[in-house]
């Protein structure tokens, strides 16, 4: 059966246009928190399959989204590399030995290794795949990962950062030693995409949620060219899967020009005004985004985003979405309003 | 006698570029530490008029900056409004009792009454002027203030943020609070940046640190318009007094073409490259920076981006500086090297 996220993934005419939301399976929905209850821990949760699944479905039928993607954490990879992931109560991921040096970094595990290590999350889309075959929906499974450079900011602070002030020195005064890092966590993603892939999912998105740590100069260098390789390693051994890039906050970066590489779908940031996006790479990508997700706190500010999002895509080449994730107390009857707004300015009377 | 600052903020041509660098009276300098410890807390420095002064000028002589910025902070507004600041060790900033509802707001003061009561930061501005006049070189004295939007977000939230998201929330949720915060604070900053033009300031920069929390479609209304405000104030009764406006974060405000106002000189942040302010701002401002402030940890790094700095501006309508503020562990000879690099590059032989 054709799905039209799918299609809309590759540029093809959609009854409407399809809208999931980044973080959808997540705490603004009570059935999350149940299920979250249940698990234990947030890292417990990622890695119990059944229940990882169970989450992924649920924005599916709560809230009418187009797209699930698949309950995880990026920093699941450095964990099985051999960090040490925890999360601290109410402060967010820990590692206990960061990566400072070329030494730490050799003590990490590296490669297929790595990936093969994943097994919770490839468990978790066998039984999204069978349960989405099941219900003969058109609901597409997005898989997903880090961005190089985003993982390496946590491996090397050791923590969520406010100015990745360790990442950002190490650029400067220790660029080989950053690039031998994120050569190394390239090379785990590339397998962890194509098992996931194997697995059963129908399009893999690569998060680089800390791109605007990077000028615009230097992005290219220490982060878009690994996303790229990835991408590139994607789409030719499965040019059926669409690939989506969304390097958050590099509104310069598009605006240079220098955006390039082989994939399907870019996503836009909240910061990065639509038209802008589309003038300079709409004829090349899909774009997906970007409505402020603070607007959803407001039926009005949403429904007059969805509005100026349609007015300047036209229904073609576009997917909705934020520009980031949900915020966790936003009230699910907004969300539910986000996504029938969405279909209801993009339906194409046939 | 003519300062090179002040002719360069109104675009006159000057013998060389002129360069300082924002939080450049930091901790960065053995010199700073060693006064700052005499004083006590932060706070305490920023209380101390005579202790201020003293590290006010540390930086012209030891890194030889054209200009010297005051030594405060900017939430010294709020304190004297009535919202018991303090900073926690390492932590940062506190306020007891967040701004959340009109209430609260109608609890603080406002006007010229709190501008009044910020007689440390007049008194530290007096000695200044007398030291700076005494000294007979041609180093300008800076003053400033937070952005009412930067100030609210502190007001708001409580503490410094990542997020911003009560004051986001509110931005969506209840824009009308919002605005009477916004208001509140906009007119006690008219009035103290007045009174430290009286004490003595050649001078004044407005900080919007948090201006890309802003989504470019309403940075006008929440933040931009009230910078303006108090900028047109200003240059109504101070015309011969340069103000500058430093929203960071805001290239997408740059791109669309939103930026307006009475002022002389914008501040660019790292993240907007230096060509796209000059092709969007350069006719009708004096550009401000915009070295990223971790190119300091590397001499290569700082001069290549001098030098790609001097190529683009040429010279003209330019001051030197970072896109944002010095990182206190930049070794001192870095920073001496990057003003000895701006003053070489730019100078005029005649």
């Amino acid at each position: 059966m054709s799905k039209i996220f799918i299609d809309a993934c590759f540029g093809k005419e959609t009854p409407y246009t399809p809208v999931w939301m980044m973080r959808q399976a997540g705490r603004y929905l009570a059935e999350y928190m149940k299920v979250r209850a249940e698990a234990g821990s947030f890292l417990d949760l990622c890695h119990d399959p059944k229940r990882a699944a169970q989450v992924t479905l649920q924005p599916l039928d709560i809230v009418g989204v187009d797209a699930a993607i698949l309950f995880s954490d990026i920093l699941v990879v450095p964990d099985e590399m051999g960090m040490d992931l925890s999360f601290v109560g109410g402060e967010g991921p820990k590692f206990s030995d960061p990566i400072r040096t070329q030494a730490d970094l050799d003590r990490l595990i590296g490669g297929e290794e790595v990936a093969d290590k994943l097994t919770y999350v490839y468990e978790a889309i066998r039984i999204l795949r069978e349960q989405l075959d099941a219900r003969g929906d058109e609901k597409a499974l997005i898989g997903f990962t880090g961005a190089p450079w985003t993982l390496a900011t946590y491996m090397i602070e050791g923590e969520g950062s406010k100015t990745y002030a360790i990442s950002k020195k190490m650029l400067y005064a220790n660029p080989t030693l950053l690039h031998s890092i994120l050569a190394k966590v390239t090379e785990v993603v590339k397998y962890y995409l194509e098992k996931q892939i194997q697995a059963g999912v129908d399009a893999v998105q690569i998060f680089d949620s800390w791109a605007s740590a990077i000028e615009p100069s230097r992005y290219d260098e220490f982060s878009w060219k690994y996303m790229v390789e990835i991408a590139e390693y994607i789409k030719s051994k499965y040019p059926h899967i669409p690939v989506i890039l969304f390097p958050k906050g590099v509104t310069a970066f598009i605006e240079r020009g220098l955006v390039y590489g082989n994939f399907d779908v870019f996503g836009v940031d909240w910061g990065t005004p639509m038209a802008l996006a589309k003038a300079k790479l709409g004829e090349r990508y899909v774009l997906q985004g970007n409505m402020e997700p603070f607007r959803l706190y407001s039926v009005e500010a949403t429904t007059a985003c969805v509005e100026a999002l349609q007015n300047i895509m036209e229904g073609k080449r576009h997917i909705f979405n934020l520009g980031h994730g949900i915020l966790p107390d936003v009230p699910v009857e907004n969300a539910k309003h986000f996504v029938r707004e969405c279909q209801r300015v993009s339906k194409i009377d046939i």
